[in-house]
């Protein structure tokens, strides 16, 4: 037995309450090194009336590690708990301070779960694991009120560059509404809609305006109605870690130094705020001068900050907010943030840009979600770039499930792109299929897949500026073929429960070899996914208990011969089958 | 490379900030694996431009593991960074998602310290880590007004039992601060003192009142005065987790049951209220029916308790508070019971009761420190029970300080006993001498070290409510000489920084051995601490640069042979050397 491997650490990903009964508890060893673990549990003020032993299961893997589970409902919400570890015969028990080969006889020195406090418990909001997510670019989406246009705007369609603009704006998303209500869209996150000098909008002017090119604060509402009505909800892009370099706090800073009020707004190293050798005297977004980060500790600022997150939710009725550059802003300000929001809104998503792993986000008091950049990195690796093997990606996956709790995986917003990324196609090589088998991960995955405006119709586009040309609107120029595709992927996501909060179990993942099959399942519900990521068809075999299977694309029945289910894709393909009783 | 037992993850002990400038990064590896480590770090905007390797050190180990450890002050405040694993020629690096044989060329997979947001950065008052407190059960310290008596009173000195009364007071204490003074104490912490039914005072009737048998308001006030006259911090007792079973909200309930309005003031699992086979229909201190257990997250009961919190920093002006039970209150709760008591005094001294690993309350937002008693059970293990050779106190004391970030360690609250468990010279069956060295190991190791009224003078007593008889004031039945050696040891503490904030290393610690050493080192300051736990005589040798060396109890200048120092000490021994010119 590798002790040296076997990790349990109290709270985070390890021990945590799952719902206001349940606690998971979860803990790490060297892979296959393991053939039994059990949770050793009991009441801490009744252990010898309440003790017990809980077997726990394998339910991530990766390279180097298996992860185990359990769960346990205590009759007085506290636990006390170690681990037994066997392997064949030899039996290690594991207890806070140490490995012993004695069966602990009082729980002082286990390891503990004081009390579930309600109030502690992570909980985010349930709609997010049904929901299907859009991201919505405003300038480059569609041009719906030409009067708003810039002075300087061109042709649409033309060439995105670092600082032109197309006229896109809020009554061009109210037009297309029903293009996103074909393809079964139940959420959009629009980047930045506040007034603002460049296209992005990320360098915000006026917190409390809409950006008079792409509306006002009427138009937004009537925005946010019209998805709600379409039962689509809406996350606008909360840019609070830096402001403009034209926010007025800001432009006060620069005028009047240190004799402005609003000098502690900001992080000046030293006066006067300039910028040296491209590095600001001002602490800013990276060293962007235009992006001065905020002091979000001062009172003043917070007040100021989350009276804006508090405005647009009660007075255009937002859903949630997405957080531009989260894990730069202190802990403290999302934890009121979080407060501000759900008093507001208790159903509010609130989602956190964090390209890292995130768990001291996710624990219930800041944010719900993180865009979920290790998935989306994970599936480039394997499926574009061609460096993860199928094992290899099974084990991105199963880490990445194994860093959080179980209900931050179920609401986690997996994005392939985005505005600060190439597009999923351009990534592709332009090659459809591969791009398919990524989509098709996605959205058979657990957590609320989103897709990039445009992606659903074969937008193309390198990195900013590439990746944020204009939506194409003409039928005959759009890929109606991927369309479908995506709209057939939805609607299956939409009717399989299995696939948003059920198990995942890889079926087959190879070293050097790229099918990749893996099942899905909730209940008695069964959903099979099936990728052939080799430019060589390839045929797959499993036993399965389950005798009448459905390919929920085609339609077709699969027949199962003596309880192997065999498939032969051809190079790229993929399979979706679910138990045909469904 | 055993990659297996090579652990980081962000935050909490592993990557933390110290101070506003300065980042402590931290990594686990197999005990003895690895010949040296690096971490590559860089500004995440501007790596290629500030990229460098620094070297880590070893800074403590335990049975299985060597945590190395490295500062790094970041220029703009943030910090990418890998680590650089070395076996001899073999190198291996660590990202965030993977173990690679290649220098990571760009920081993109490595770690991320998003900033150092000041408001985040945990700061501990800095006059607890030079702090020697004193932990006084008021009803046994001292009767200084025998007008507030409690009826039943017994005389002073008789055998304490569990809901017997002796008549001690503040005035009591008072009186006596004069032993506290000689003694060199500090800070006190007093166990409850507000109304309450029992003799502990742990089921509190009136959280605003000082228990009448106490005293008032007015005395509290006067004692603090007194003891802040003379440099003396005081700690309360704030026993939120529940109230008891006669505050009034609870009767109300009792009474009212579901038609009560503070029925949400409490966890009732359903009415009516009563206790049935020993388990109350309402959630308690373990099944402790006088001890109903307060709903936290309700706001009025928040307010409440946060008001109270609030209310005896302002009119007494208390130093700070030790929380009972704290780990089973709801995190949210101490997190603005943080705000309103820094608030109030911003150098309050928050300390949880925890009996077991607290990183979760030790991140900045929760508590200041905890009642260490990993800590104690190690000291005990080792010293008392001698269930730990000396080694394993060494990897003990080791793994301890590996859990916490530095701060925390700097104002643990070091206790050996206390109110809740046997008094240390019971423990140690009588012998003062082992009582001597358990205790020379709590003042010259990192921490704010508690001694337990009595324990100075001989006080003996086994569990509850042995260990809470009545101080002894008659001089002649003290033991002197141990009041003495803590004089002393207080004394060697307060003139000796390097054993309060210096480094840790142990010169000597064997297995299937008791003898123990280690040097405290600050800047020049260097104290090397020799302890003989075994029954004969034993020789120490080391190998010194330093030539003079004092014994900081004898006042004896001790002489170097060759650069070697050899001390040989009798059973159960000990000696305190210093560097000879400090």
């Amino acid at each position: 037995m590798l002790l040296e491997a076997v990790y349990h650490r109290p709270r985070v990903n390890w021990s945590y309450a799952y719902d206001e009964n349940t606690i998971h508890l979860r803990l790490r060893a060297k892979k296959g090194d393991l053939t039994e673990v059990f949770a050793w549990v009991g009441d801490k003020y009744a252990w010898d009336q309440t003790k017990e032993l809980i077997p726990m299961t394998v339910f991530a893997s990766d390279d180097m590690f298996d992860y185990w589970e359990c769960e346990s409902v205590p009759p007085f919400r506290r636990l006390k708990y170690g681990f037994l570890l066997q392997k064949g015969k030899e039996r290690i028990w594991m207890t806070e301070s140490e490995f012993q080969a004695e069966r602990p006889l009082n729980p002082y020195r286990l390891f503990e779960f004081p009390y579930i406090n309600r109030g502690d418990v992570f909980a985010p909001p349930a709609w997010v694991k049904d929901s299907v997510f859009y991201q919505i670019f405003p300038e480059r989406f569609a041009n719906g009120d030409p009067s708003l246009d810039p002075e300087n705007v061109e042709p649409w369609g033309g060439v995105p560059k670092p600082n032109n603009f197309f006229g896109g704006d809020l009554q061009g998303v109210i037009n297309h509404l029903d293009h996103l209500t074909e393809l079964g869209i139940t959420g959009i996150y629009f980047t930045p809609v506040f007034a603002a000098a460049s296209n992005h909008k990320y360098d915000t002017e006026d917190y409390m305006r809409v950006d008079p090119h792409f509306g006002d604060t009427e138009t937004l509402k009537r925005l946010v109605d019209a998805c709600h009505e379409r039962g689509i909800r809406v996350l606008l892009d909360a840019v609070f870690n830096h402001s403009g370099s034209t926010f007025a706090p800001f432009v006060d800073v620069v005028r009047n130094g240190e004799n402005s009020v609003y000098k502690d707004w900001f992080h000046i190293r030293r006066f006067p705020v300039h910028s040296e050798n491209g590095i600001p005297t001002y602490d800013a977004f990276g060293f962007v001068r235009e992006m001065p980060k905020l002091n979000t500790e001062h009172p003043d600022v917070k007040r100021y900050l989350l009276g804006v997150a508090e405005y647009w939710i009660k007075e255009v009725g937002i859903d949630g907010w997405r957080l531009d550059v989260a894990n730069e802003v202190d802990h403290g300000f999302w934890r009121d943030f979080r407060k501000v929001v759900k008093q507001a809104n208790p159903e509010a998503y609130i989602l956190g840009e964090i390209w890292h792993e995130s768990a001291p986000w996710l624990e219930g008091d800041k944010f719900d979600a993180v865009m979920n950049y290790p998935f989306t990195e994970a599936v480039l690796d394997f499926f574009i770039r061609g460096s993860l093997d199928s094992e290899g990606f099974a084990h991105a996956i199963g880490k990445q499930l194994s860093r959080y709790p179980l209900q931050a995986s179920e609401v986690a917003f997996n994005l392939l792109d985005s505005h600060d990324t190439a597009r999923l196609l351009t990534l592709a090589g332009g090659d459809k299929r591969i791009m398919k088998l990524a989509a098709l991960f996605q959205f058979t995955f657990m957590g609320a897949p989103c897709i990039y405006y445009g992606d659903e119709i074969g937008l193309e586009g390198g990195e900013d500026p590439g990746c944020r040309k204009c939506m194409e609107w003409d039928k005959a120029k759009q890929d109606r073929e991927l369309f479908g595709f995506y709209r057939k992927l939805i609607d299956i996501r939409k009717s399989h429960p299995s696939l948003r909060t059920g198990t995942m179990t890889f079926l087959e993942a190879n070293r050097h070899g790229s099918k990749l099959a893996y099942e899905r399942r909730l209940g008695d519900e069964s959903v099979i996914v099936l990728l052939n990521n080799e430019d060589t068809a390839q045929s797959f075999h499993f036993n399965v208990e389950i005798e009448r299977w459905k390919d929920l694309f085609t339609g077709e029945t699969l027949s199962i011969s003596r309880g192997v289910l065999s498939v032969k894709l051809p190079a790229y393909g993929f399979a979706v089958l679910g138990a045909a009783d469904l």
